[in-house]
């Protein structure tokens, strides 16, 4: 945390998105961004102390005015630091030769034979040593940062045994403690099922819910509980006892759901009142109304649409149906090895028919409330930590038209300046014991 | 030009694409990338000297190691500088608000009618100075060089007179040669029907072929001569008689073709013996068959697709179909207000069915044959121009993979360190009187 305070000034367009912190975006609410024009934001103690015009700011501290650090923010765009909430950040090893593979025209099954798919990440995980795994996640951090994010979601999940899932979710503990971003943690632990119970895949249910779950949750290595429910990885009967399991010990739900074919998750994130629903690509209309009466979160996921060439989940239809929707990258080794949530909000606009102001509320505040963050994070208002993104754009508009580019100039975190002029300020790689 | 040699050494891929020089490549040829692994290139003199492993360059420069500055490109992939053969560079001002009001569900109508589309941008690229032009048209260069480009087209096109034609031309001339980015300039006046010539088109035909074109050959400001021959802005005759025009003053045949529906354009490109046909998005069988004949570079634009949300050529059947391919960001602001390569290459990839290798073939040395400067770059070869990119991933796959992020580390131009660590090394903003 700086001493100094931090004035950012002469924002071109400051998004504040204030009011927004007790719930989530909906439909047209979602377009009202709050901008002030010439805008300024007075950072201290890690927390964001005073929000408005220029001359508001240097008339409430003009006392004080030569104390603080200034950030001049003139042509430039200054948003809440983005929020990336569903990644499964914490794994081991790359997979490009699969890609290749896959675009040389291989079947799924050549691919899987090869040694691809999430069971080489599974392997590679486990094999991995805890200094690895810190290291591989570090640098993607490090990535995420220069792209603008100051807090991601991690999944566990590529473990899938008790040891290796606390392994990960250690991890990503340790690296929310060494790393200017901040790291919330989901046990993922139904990920997929893994080769030792490919027989009997209930037993792995029953080993989830009564040795995984409580030992996870007692020792508080999550907040979260998800599960992946599709046809041939866990049925909708499956991931509810999960779910329902999770909720008994504290952790909230969210759900990987109706990825590849319409299979009733998000009527399942609705029913068992899921903090969030990701994926959602063949969600079917009785679901979506569903996460909307319900207040649901909706995370979609347009790069993975993308990177495995499919259809995106319909982002338009959904806002307009009154689902609060989010963003995000769904890092992973597999369908999406990306860290640009700068792109995912052009695929938000590109893929998915959102307006430039909707992907800018879902990246950030809706994101934020998928992460039950909603009051600290999220908008740009006093009281709130002090994570803010500065784009080389002069308006919202500039960010989404100009696209396939980072345009992230500054990053503060913490009310601490981190990412300056496209770069880390400081590149901390030590690796803690 | 730098003084000092340069030794780029341990390249964990170094994509040399040799013996690629005196024709584009085609079909399985664009996939052979002729990798050396721990490679060396020396460069002296803004050429390439040498290229080989890191020892033979050791041996042959044994007695001058000590002379040259060393880049270590040790867990790095090294290149030749990305080449982009198709940009609209020079124009003034910024579209974005049409972008918002057509997510925002605005008709084109509504668009064209609140002062929008390509007119909008010859207004205010006939209104803008000299000095505007060039200022703002070098602020996209530098982002070019960012994204590891080391060679751009520039079309006119926003003057649509002789007047305004020949400003961007000027312009184009004096960023080659006050930009380290090289400009290779097309004359393209018959980019749209000025407004003044609505009702008479075959009026601004003639008024291109007898005015323009003779004077823009005559001070050599253009190499190439491009139309936009689609229904409703030139027909295939019009363009047919404008490319000839063009090329009895010496001016290479290029052409916007089949991009919104079938016009002939592909077969047009063929019997005239265009260098290149672009867009192609609708070309139809008989007309890639043609351009594979004739050997007629596809120049593919899968930016422009993603931006207008349509569907991109099909860039894997034209290289089955023996067509060369090349790739371009299509930069201008209407339909692909971006500067990213790396983008259009993921672009290539997920979108056109490309493979990793194929892509970076389309984007190097086919895109400089589509400049008619093939044996001047486009391959890392011994005496070719000393233009590199350096990529922070360890392969050529991995590019690709992990989409979405801009890889670029260092760019080398005429053999002189330019950008180091994705920033620019100096950023002359002095605009030339
Ligand atoms: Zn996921
Ligand atoms: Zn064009």
């Amino acid at each position: 945390m700086s001493k100094k305070p931090l004035w950012i000034r002469h924002a071109s367009q400051l998004v504040t998105l204030k009011g927004s912190s007790a719930r989530p975006l909906i439909g047209k609410q979602m377009e009202q961004l709050h901008i002030i024009e010439n805008g300024s934001v007075w950072l201290e103690d890690g927390l964001i102390q005073f929000v408005g015009e220029d001359e508001e700011v240097a008339e409430a501290y003009k006392d004080r005015l030569e104390e603080a650090e200034m950030i001049d923010a003139t042509g430039k765009l200054v948003i809440p630091g983005l929020v990336d909430p569903h990644t499964h950040l914490v794994f081991a090893g790359s997979r490009e030769k699969e890609f290749e593979m896959r675009l040389q025209g291989a079947t799924y099954m050549e691919i899987m034979n090869s040694g691809g798919g999430i069971h080489a990440t599974t392997s590679m995980t486990r094999e991995a040593s805890y200094e690895t795994l810190f290291k591989e996640s570090k640098q993607r951090l490090d990535q995420f940062l220069l792209h603008g994010v100051t807090t991601v979601e991690a999944k566990s999940g590529y473990g899938l045994s008790l040891e290796h899932e606390i392994k990960q979710l250690e991890v990503a503990g340790k690296l929310n403690d060494h790393h200017p971003i901040d790291v919330v943690r989901t046990f993922m632990g139904a990920h997929a099922v893994p080769f030792e119970y490919k027989e009997n895949p209930d037993r792995f249910v029953d080993y989830v819910i009564e040795d995984m779950i409580p030992e996870v949750a007692s020792r508080k290595l999550a907040e979260f509980n998800d599960v992946f429910c599709e046809r041939g990885v866990f049925t909708p009967e499956q991931s509810k006892s999960i779910l329902e399991a999770g909720l008994k010990h504290g952790l909230l739900p969210k759900i990987h759901a109706d990825e590849i074919e319409p299979y009733e998750g998000a009527e399942l994130a609705a029913s068992i009142g899921a903090i969030s629903a990701e994926h959602l690509l063949k969600a079917s209309n009785k679901g979506i109304k569903a996460l909307a009466d319900k207040g649901v979160i909706a995370v979609l996921l347009p790069g993975t649409a993308f990177f495995l060439m499919a259809e995106s989940a319909n982002g338009r239809d959904m806002i307009d149906a009154g689902v609060p929707v989010a963003l995000s990258t769904d890092c992973n080794p597999g369908s999406s090895p990306t860290v640009s949530m700068p792109l995912v909000m052009n695929l938000g606009c590109l893929k998915m028919g959102m307006t430039p102001a909707e992907v800018l509320t879902a990246a950030t505040i809706n994101a934020a409330h998928a992460l039950n963050r909603g009051k600290e994070i999220g908008s740009i208002e006093k009281g709130k930590k002090a994570d803010i993104t500065i784009f080389d754009v002069p308006n919202y508009m500039v960010l989404q038209y100009k696209y396939g580019v980072n345009h992230v100039h500054s990053v503060i975190k913490n009310g601490e300046l981190i990412v300056n002029g496209g770069r880390l300020v400081c590149n901390d790689t030590r690796i803690p014991s």
